[in-house]
């Protein structure tokens, strides 16, 4: 079962969505079309504009208005992508060794700036008026949120909290916002807007959550970068949190490593074996069961065809092993 | 004279814009509050809220509609310096080895973003729809203007006119835009706010000339730093381009420079000599009075106390010696 088969129903929308997509980055200038082009032919699985598609579906449907929300959150996602791939001197040495942009530092950055420009320009086509405090409060967010996580880099003693309260700005918000802005270009009325917002926060949980475990049960392959990486780039998440409660030498090993990234090595094919023996990707996996049954129970009073799909890609995005 | 002399009639109000760009930074999170409020307190002359309070004055004057454009603009500017401090390695390479900044390049970039997100926040504010887009469009187009200043960086092959296209994006146009909102959020009629849209879009483009002179002619107690400091990091402005077509050996030994400014000493003591010795000061002089005599015909159907004000203050920066 693939992703893109749970919204069927709205591909022809979708793809759409993708032209706009490539459109709103065009033709500006040359090296930051190039740039741009390179980031979205990265690809990705488009789960915002997907977001406002079927949110906005649970309603009355007008694509031009969903356009101006969906391509805006799409774009404001690359440009923390890029962002996020501008490195400090100092990372390098921290196992961060290979940039994924052929560009430097600074054009990646302006890069970002571009998309988050574009995000706004775009957004001001829309009649809604609730769409721009509501991005830019997210954008507000999740600069916040790459603060936060910089700072919680490389620091073994975190709790649960922390690593929490990092993936509700990382990726939680703006999922959040996909659904809530669906809504309101689509005319829902409070309580489905409210519902939405709420589906879309718990759903981005389970998604984020979901995806730290992958980083250290997938394969490299399947990754499309090493089994562990988030650790190596000292970004402690929930199933190494869980395995260092349980496994003294498994603690040991990512405080030596954390305490001291440049010269201490940590063996990652032993980190594996030994999270693996733990309970942490089994308790990690009930976490982002809990997200996902609370996303479906935000939708229960509004049981339709519409809300289905979405309750079918939140099982889906929780339970995903890819 | 002081610039400030020349706004003392509305120099409560600029006090109170004062104000709101602190709370505007402030008690988000620590660390960006910090680094906000380094920049903040780094200073600057605040012309764009200047130029937003002179232009609502021209026609009716409610300042709380004023503070949520002038703040944004502010904070637009303060993003696009942060980020101009954010560099790669190569670049400390190249004679560019003091980073303003005391964090990192990261800890730059987020706090830019982070401005940028509370400058669209602010500007939601905003009960009139043109803001955005005129905001957003003048984001995209500085973002245009800094790969271009990237990709003209270190070639000595270049004109007048790729001279002129970076400072348009560079300074003029959030000029521009300041008095375009100025005019918009006091409801000034389509011809006066083409006028101060024009007025100054031509004002920024003396302001920058007249600044690119003074890097020149300036004395390192005066501008904060060694004279010269543009051509040292590779950005060639007017008045070297000049002395370059007028003195073959100083033409060489920038392009020495440029080609190799890893390896190659430029002698600034030599080069400032030289450069004094042709028209070029005196002719970018021209230039930037005739980027101020542009300005004030913008305003002239429109005489009255206020506009008076606008233009003196374009003679002001036009033809200010530090």
């Amino acid at each position: 079962m693939k992703l893109a088969e749970l919204y069927r129903h709205v591909k022809p929308e979708a793809a759409k969505l993708e032209k706009e997509i490539e459109a709103a980055i065009t033709s500006d200038h040359d090296v930051l079309e190039q740039t741009s082009a390179h980031i979205l032919q990265a690809g990705g699985k488009r789960i915002r504009p997907v977001f406002v598609l079927l949110s906005a579906k649970c309603s009355s449907y007008e694509f031009d208005e969903i356009k101006k929300v969906a391509v805006p959150l799409e774009l404001i996602h690359m440009a923390s992508l890029v962002h996020d791939d501008v490195i400090d001197d100092a990372d390098t040495r921290r196992g961060r060794e290979t940039i994924k942009s052929r560009w430097d530092n600074r054009t990646a950055m302006y890069t970002g700036d571009f998309l988050f420009a574009k995000a706004i320009q775009k957004a001001a086509e829309s009649k809604f008026l609730d769409v721009h405090p509501i991005l830019s409060r997210a954008m507000r967010e999740m600069c916040i949120g790459e603060i936060e996580q910089l700072q919680d880099q490389y620091h073994a003693d975190q709790s649960l909290k922390d690593y929490l309260r990092r993936i509700r700005r990382k990726t939680a918000l703006l999922i959040s916002v996909s659904c809530e802005l669906g809504a309101v270009v689509s005319g829902a009325d409070d309580d489905l807007r409210r519902a939405l917002k709420w589906y879309g926060y718990y759903a981005g949980m389970a998604f984020q959550v979901t995806d730290d475990i992958l980083d250290f049960t997938g394969s490299e392959k399947e990754l499309g970068k090493p089994a562990g990486s988030d650790l190596i780039q000292g970004n402690i998440t929930i199933p190494a949190l869980y395995a260092m409660e349980e496994d003294a030498e498994l603690n040991r090993m990512i405080r030596d490593y954390t305490n001291d990234p440049e010269r201490v090595h940590l063996p990652m094919d032993d980190v594996i074996r030994r999270l693996r023996q733990t309970n942490a990707i089994f308790k990690s996996r009930q976490l982002a069961d809990a997200y996902v049954n609370k996303a479906v129970m935000m939708l229960k009073p509004f049981a339709s065809a519409d809300t289905d799909s979405l309750i079918r890609i939140a099982h889906f995005i929780g339970g995903r092993r890819f």
